[in-house]
């Protein structure tokens, strides 16, 4: 820290912002600033070296991020080979499989809840859905759920509402055609709880939700390296650090979009340094949480992502086509 | 609005503090407040109604409340009768299973994380915990978990816990003795979920989590009047709405005490007015959000109902004996 | 972090909470905990040394505190001698000055602000103000503005409104009696500012508040040991943290009651060790920042406080009586 | 809210990222979407209605922006007309001047504060500033402040330092041979303020910001059409809404870019419908807050907003050229 060191230090670069620009333009600039532009850089930096590097990756997602128009972005992450374990809400589950019947609406986070009720609709801030939706959404349950006289894991019950999803974009589709676990431990606390439960009302059920505790443990038994994109916080968060604990292995990689903070104590808030304490990340690990809505942060960090990996891909193509 | 109605509003009484003054005080003092002054003590009104009244009263915990050293203020409440569902998450039942052996640490926020992971300490936030907790803690789950060759239902596997624990002051030994359901829908999603995990690599245990979702719903059923004292968000806020959606019934009365706010769209910071838009809270329901932080809003409500509790009960006290 | 010094380490006292039982009692008992609990109670340690030590006490008022209800709080602080030096905003000192002519409004804060315009009304979050109240404002203002030919420095000028303001839980009339010193660096931004402005069309009012820089920077270095108190942080906080700047002291006590954090960079959610780096906190200073409602937990601080003088002053009383 | 009008309601777009995508392309995939990408896209559209149209365009800058790597962006603003009224903190202009001198340093947010000190740097979060630079920052500033026996206002004293620094980046430079006012209520509580009261020392110096009110008040007074980018909130986003108060005039449009919440009660978190109530912004006001950190969203924002100008310019001259 002597006067020496100072000088040694990077400065900040003052960003320029250009008409036209791309978001990895911008994204780059960013990585000169301070505050939050600079951990949203490294964010880019250390997603991108993620996905292209030989690393299990973790996605953890809780938010209603579907609702809120997320969902094609995820998809598309699974499509690509950039999630290898997805762990999410049973809401985010539930609205996934609404948008393969009918798209959600776009509202006001002002109106009137009493109104919205008199006149069919649930608010989830600005997003609303009918009554009618969700009649929709029981009939298509009721008829997707599949009877198991013998326990059957959580991840194997959603590869199997998965395979009878005809849509896409959806998630648990994509998930279930290219092989990605979907974990979602508090599967009852959703409405596909609350189906399953009237489902198991006149037909066999038996959810197995310990067996998912083998199954992911198993997955970070061989992830001898990791790395995890951590968005919100919650259930998601805890279960995908929680199974590494109890492997020889740890995180090396993480990112993390919340609108929380540590000052109240709780998990969703909690700083990735204090993951670090208790052996689920490496103490070695490079990690960055970047404070704000997540339907802002994570549509940028990927559309940087995506054009340096394209860009890599190009290189590639030409280094090849040289030889 | 015209000039005449403002003459009809309620006007702000400046809150005078004395020396010695009681929490009840404090908080009645408040009540003439605006912003977070005056809805806790709207809060502690509501909370006295559920409580005083004849509610089924629904308490949803989350956060790290056990560790920051609120597990006797819950024991309280179950004891005398003022939790009638306790709705958590795995880790406060952890941590009080662990309270129960031995006390957790206090330490600081700012601690260099792999310095702790060297000493054996695990963080929350500043609280610590050692890794010899963590093995006396296995020791007594693999002593205490029930075999189960048949499904057992999460609650019922909890109560079985709560039983074999051995301390005035643990939740779940408090809320096992007195007949109080404890709901878990995350419990794969803690140490108790991994410690089952392990138990039955060579014991059996079925849980059956499915079987939660049918006896809340039972308790919601039968709750014409229901009341709920919601601490932080998550899984516990929305099982315990999502229950009384698919009946008749709704809550008429509900606290939250949290440090989220609602414009990032998640359900642990949303409004208690969007769940009148589900229909979970009756659009005639009394309801206040208390934000900032639990471990300072829950001891003080809780301590000015304790006290307009014991008022009630010597006055009637008094007035029977002038019988 | 040997296996030594964990059994050296302080553990959490989980609290107990009593029906009747005081303020003091209360924070007391958060002194074992973790998160805000135990911040609480390092404030209260932090700011009891401060008032009943040799300290120059400074007290850093922002955020809409008057019109909430905590203006006697700070009157009494003052009338007791618990506040030295004030440092505030405009509005909070416009607000004391409106408070002398007739209350503040309770409304909700989720009226329709077009229909609050419409009936004249002015809504601080839920606090409200009619148009009339400005008018009475405005005339008691063009009436007690002193009119002066020469430079007037801003404390000067706030001293003598003080001086015309007849009420006794006045903040301005109780800092002018008590001779406590008020800064107000942005008081042009305030309504005195615009009324100030309104004076002048008519006659002489020349406001020096660079002066106000002079007169705060000799208090700073009269006060060889110091302590601040800071509600919020805007303004207030940074021109009592930057006139110690230029002294050869700093300060020892420092306590912070803020909804802000730090993420963001700005001032008000900056750490109070980051003021070490500048040199306005000593490198030993105690201090801590206590995140939450200040309407809740000031009241909450001072009532503790209060509680701990007074009890020291009966000890001093009775070991006099025992001489 | 009849079963009819749901179907009348847009739908939520889910968003698609693409590689390459430009910043414009993001933000009109995220009007679509819900939460703050949605608002996100809203403070776009408004935006660009404000600075293509005849507003007089309000540019309210507070919290540390410069530091962080934002002052080009604004210099630039001013540069093409964008800001025809800047209102900021003595902070932000300390670092613009600072910046014209040298950068500033980027280092770590958990850095130890003392050994910060001990090697001569303050810290703002993870932007660092050397002793060094303060004391050419001195040398800079005794240099160029202008010495006046008569007062001179705010506006008038800023515009002189502009035109004694030579940077073409700097906001205060720029805003000067641009002609467009910087106001600074609350100049004393900076550097700046120290800097003049240490200049005054030894020679004349007079200033009147009260005329500040007069001129600010004068340009409300012109103008019929205001529109207003708030960036944080503080003295800047106050003083330019209390302007147009005293006018028959308010704002039409107005985006908020901001970390803070409207439950505490403080302004920098108050919505800006709280505004409606108050007649700084008419009933009919087009507006939006965008919650996140502004070192992200401020030059996202920027960037689609330019892009938008240079497309319409494109298309004025193509038509132009058709003619």
């Amino acid at each position: 820290m002597a006067g020496l060191e100072i000088r040694a230090m990077e400065t900040v670069r003052q960003m320029d912002v250009k008409p036209g620009m791309s978001v990895d333009e911008l994204v780059r600039a960013m990585g000169g600033c301070g505050f939050g532009a600079s951990r949203l850089a490294d964010a880019v930096e250390i997603y991108q070296d993620m996905v292209l590097g030989d690393y299990t990756k973790f996605f953890a997602l809780s938010g209603a991020m579907v609702p809120a128009g997320m969902r094609n972005i995820v998809a598309q992450l699974i499509r690509r080979g950039m999630i290898d374990v997805l762990v999410t809400t049973g809401a985010n589950l539930v609205h996934d499989i609404i948008e393969s019947i009918s798209p959600h609406h776009l509202g006001s986070p002002e109106a009137e809840d009493a109104d919205l009720r008199e006149g069919g609709l649930s608010r989830i801030y600005d997003v609303y859905l009918s009554d009618e939706q969700f009649i929709q959404f029981e009939d298509l349950m009721q008829g997707i759920i599949p009877a198991h006289g013998d326990p059957v894991s959580g991840t194997a019950f959603l590869h199997q509402l998965g395979s009878r999803i005809d849509d896409e974009n959806s998630i648990l589709a994509t998930a279930e055609s290219c092989n990605v676990p979907v974990f979602c431990p508090a599967l009852t606390d959703s409405m596909i709880g609350l189906q399953a439960w009237l489902f198991r009302q006149t037909r066999p059920l038996r959810l197995d939700l310990l067996a998912d505790v083998k199954e992911i443990v198993d997955i970070c038994y061989r992830a001898e390296k990791a790395g995890i994109m951590i968005v919100g916080g919650g259930v998601p968060k805890n279960f995908s650090l929680q199974s590494m604990l109890v492997t020889p292995h740890n995180f090396q990689l993480a990112v993390q979009l919340t609108t929380d903070h540590p000052e109240a104590g709780g998990l969703s808030g909690a700083t990735l340094s204090e993951a670090i304490s208790w052996g689920k990340l490496s103490a070695q690990a490079r990690y960055v949480t970047v404070y704000g809505d997540a339907t802002i942060n994570l549509p940028l960090l990927v559309a940087a992502v995506l054009t340096r990996m394209e860009e890599r891909i190009s290189e590639e193509d030409r280094s090849q086509r040289c030889d």
